[in-house]
């Protein structure tokens, strides 16, 4: 059976023996030494290189989500480096395998939550009327609105104004930050209890500001814990916790 | 049975309801609009902020190992997001998982030649003598070293003088660099070819410099490919490979 | 702060200095020599181990899903172990990531689908008033039907007939079997053409005979798979393919 | 520039509409329903099916590495399903990326060391001086030989006596368990104190009986893990443990 077969093309990089071209900049001459990681970051996902502004919000975002001490994520990554001190990949692999629904995802659920709410939407919507539609969804759904409320910072996550800020001092506090507030309020006013916007509910927002399209979120958080956790790796190797955490908890768990 | 416990101590992060600490420093107030996520990265692994030119020089090498286009890496990132497209994470680790012996090894493993010849040397070493004996350790046992020569970029890795260059231009030119360099010529007197350094083996040099250790300078590729790898799930996300790359092999493989 | 701490207690295994024990049964006295893998398999699922019946019907499915040849997965396994060699439980990690929604998933919508059904039914449902609730219900949101047809295997799925045969030879037809062929009629019926149930149908519909829960079901692909890319690993060992996969893909699609 | 390719050619599995071919044998007619899931790992690994011997021996080697209770991988699965309830795959491969050096990797250095003495050897090999060899290179490079002692299972490893005899009633204790009896004596004078033979040891030296090469014999406690992982990731959707766990955890290590 003879098929047509669909090209197989990569915008991403090539190469040739004295040129190496990552989304269409030569890397030599124009990214090594000139960009920083964060703004190479932007590169790869948007294409282009950022302006000033972008990359001080783009950054921003990014470093709020390197480093939360001791997750799940960074035991389990500590744990796979004492089973298998060969491959530090694999330990880092393991932790970013936790940043699912539960973690990486609420940055993504609240990005979709405001991108499908406004989606269609002119330049000036409704924005109360579209946060009252998305608090009485979730209501009725008995689902949590993602972004909203946190276990320990209270009575505010103090990420959050600090990133609203930059946000608005670069000129990205559009539509998407003011629905987003808007939720938070009619969320409280439902619920009888306050709900701010959290980190994951500001970092949503804004990544909804800079265009990165919702299912693609959910990667900033892994981008940036990997770098957390190649740190946690090298705090593991000088100092090691997995022993004496497995002790612990096997000792327990498996007592009658 | 009861034993003393070990203290479960560290010092990567930790959080109160108003204060989030990351390596000593308050997120918040320091290091969110301030820093950007490869300063961040730094300041994850030394434990303090770079300097302008430790900044300068650090992004270089992370910048340069973000992207490298359709490698085995990318595509079993592309192949496992096909077959769950629910777990971006899960995309992400299965491309670092390849980041090993033959990838990001070679970084490691540059830097360890280095980091292991230059170990309990004073200021000013005797770079041709440890050259003549790295290049005869690994000809005895016909090992190839780490960091030399490259199949596509030829005659020269069009990285190596420009990382080089910018080591140099912020006082990261030191010993390290030197062996490196001195180790090319004398592989080359010895194996009778050119074997110009590489990028691996300029940023296994740099990051020596960087007094970055060679167990984690496998964790520079981790981190940076991390990035890359979400930018391809990003592609496949809107111009999907995946199922044509399989469509491909499964024909000519299961044929008689 | 005190918090009162939930106990950690786990029913999987524990060890003493002469005794081993795996979920009640003494390791090396009741189980080593004398149960098989699958066995072994279904005592860790369910607490206990099977009657021939069970164990018969157990392994037909565990059998079924252990190889399907040259899969995403399989090319995601063997990328892998080509740049990370020194790990081979990377090389099957990366090839179990992609048994998601869309593959191992498909086990998992079947079987969730008929035991979502059938809860609460007592033990003579309505079986066809059932199919067709199912049916019209994934009509109204436009969602294929999980379990039915097949791309290659046509005009049915040679391992559906053995499956069920095995399973009504032992006793494991009964009601959800039962439901999962009247929803194939029915969707025929309703979509006007045939849509006979695959093996991932059969195979949901079994595991909910054996009593597995639906959201365990992915576990039974991801175990026996974990088998198969073992295998796969061994063969890209001795006849390595890698390379030559990684070249042609890449060639293509970084040219212009 | 047009290459010479290298065929892509695979004998593990093809499909065509009506057969599914499996190592050579049709998936229905011979497999399903006819093997056991450890059988079916035999064929996959050896390319045919074991005699009723060898199937009783590499199942109880396969059964001994299935469950070791709360291990630091099942730990890592639990955290890992806790942040990526989405993917039971991925909470799945970050449990098996711990299989590594330290763990599945003894078998592997123990059936390796046994593999290369016996290289070349003919069939009445003089094991005492190969014993000997073994242990003297060792200590001089003072590391430790892989199969010996154990922290727990004193004075012996219960399961080694079992495997031993169930080798020995089908025909598998040949020269390389010999060689790891002989080098368990050796070590023991040699370092003046017991070193028995631990489960390790053992399954590495029968895997070497079944002909399974030394890289490949770590693949057995990865298959096996696998369904001892998804065993943990069913205890804990019943009975979570992971929230306790990270709670406990990260409570200490972050307090200063």
């Amino acid at each position: 059976m003879t098929t047509a077969k669909k090209r197989l093309k990569s915008g991403m990089g090539s190469s040739t023996a004295g040129r190496i071209t990552v989304r269409g900049h030569d890397l030599v001459e124009d990214l090594i030494g000139k960009v920083s990681l964060g703004d190479m970051a932007f590169l790869e996902l948007k294409g282009r290189l950022p302006s000033r502004e972008e990359s001080t919000v783009f950054n921003a975002l990014a470093v709020t989500l390197v480093e939360h001490g001791m997750t799940p994520s960074a035991i389990a990554t500590r744990l796979t480096y004492f089973g298998a001190p060969e491959s530090m990949q694999g330990a880092v692999a393991a932790g970013l395998l936790g940043i699912g629904d539960r973690f990486g995802g609420s940055v993504e659920e609240a990005a979709r939550t405001l991108q499908e709410a406004l989606e269609g939407e002119d330049s000036s919507p409704n924005v109360a009327a579209l946060a009252r539609q998305v608090v009485a969804a979730h209501k009725e759904k008995k689902r949590p609105i993602a972004g909203l409320g946190h276990p320990i910072h209270r009575p505010i996550d103090p990420r959050t104004p600090k990133l609203f800020a930059i946000a608005a001092a670069n000129g990205f506090s559009g539509r998407f930050v003011e629905l987003m507030e808007a939720i938070s309020a009619e969320a409280g006013r439902s619920y009888g209890r306050d709900l701010p916007v959290n980190a994951t509910g500001a970092i949503g927002a804004i990544a909804s500001e800079l265009e990165i399209p919702w299912r693609v979120t959910r990667g900033l958080a892994v981008m940036a814990r990997a770098i957390g956790l190649v740190a946690h790796v090298q705090e593991e190797l000088q100092e090691p916790l997995a022993a004496e955490i497995w002790s612990r908890i096997d000792e327990e768990s498996s007592s009658q």
